[in-house]
């Protein structure tokens, strides 16, 4: 079985996260999935996707780990094209998708685990593809 | 084919790498795969899987790189809920999942490839949850 | 349906970056994928795989933020033995793999996003397993 769900959600600020991991919940519900993967994608390259604990001062942390890293000014070569160039190399640091187990219509997470989307140059509407691989 | 086993393991230090691709590899032996993809999940958000070589130098090079990059002593926000932000933000670096081809019962690893579990916040039992979708 | 193809490609110099969208894209309409995942898994552990645009500027951009975080010259104990070690650190922040959406024998990517292999050690030989799961 083979099933596909594209979301479209609102980011509100510059630098956000969204908690996606009820849309993800329900959608495994909904489709019966007794056993597979679910591919949680992003197809936008200045936001991207993570699993971890959705704490207020824990996303704090992480924004400022990625000014940190990546900061936002710097003189970047794509700034010439387009001023974004720290959200792009962000994006390639935490990735695009994440593959997460599924049983008994379940997401096999961990206590603390949430499906994060990760947005460095909004706000704005961006897409995710939930696809569904499995029995 | 939707095959699923979950390993339960033990680090043994605060930072920790663990080699899991024997564990990994006997699965997909003893389940028969032809062919398909593995997932290697871990359920945890201060623990994570990568690929990569497991020679001991190597490993030295990537806990100094961690604390370089994400240093644990620095004023999280997320410490004065539980004093493991570093431990969270590695992971989240790191990922917590692989995907890897499996083909006549072997995983498509190259040669220097080892499954790794990346322990930041150790000494715990862990869980790793395989599953293999395919023929 | 499980469908496999491993590609060779030249990466040409010391660090590279090889835009693989195109050889991806024939293979899942070539196999006529109707709707599944694609894992493109890089057997190495000096090159990675990641999704971004491949835009010149961003690309030079990358490399810069690379060597800022994992300098070429460094004291790596794994230069005893190789004297490769800020490649496999790179590979690890990068990944190995990336998994993307299939439906009506097309990639679910988006506008912007290539797939994009990230040599870290060459120039080399390297290989690229192409693996689809779905209908």
């Amino acid at each position: 079985m083979v099933k596909r769900k594209v979301l479209t959600v609102s980011t509100r600020k510059r630098v956000d996260v969204l908690d996606i991991t009820e849309s993800a919940r329900l959608f495994v519900e909904e489709i019966g999935a007794e056993a597979g993967l679910l591919n949680v994608f992003v197809p936008h390259t200045t936001a991207g996707v993570i699993l971890n604990e959705a704490e207020a001062g824990l996303l704090e942390d992480l924004k400022e780990l990625l000014e940190r890293l990546v900061p936002e000014l710097h003189p970047y070569a794509h700034n010439k094209i387009d001023n974004n160039a720290h959200a792009h190399l962000r994006t390639i640091l935490l990735g695009s998708s994440v593959v997460i187990p599924v049983e008994a219509g379940r997401l096999s997470l961990g206590t603390w685990q949430r499906i994060l989307l990760i947005e460095s140059d909004g706000p704005r509407s961006r897409h995710v593809i939930l696809t569904y691989v499995g029995l």
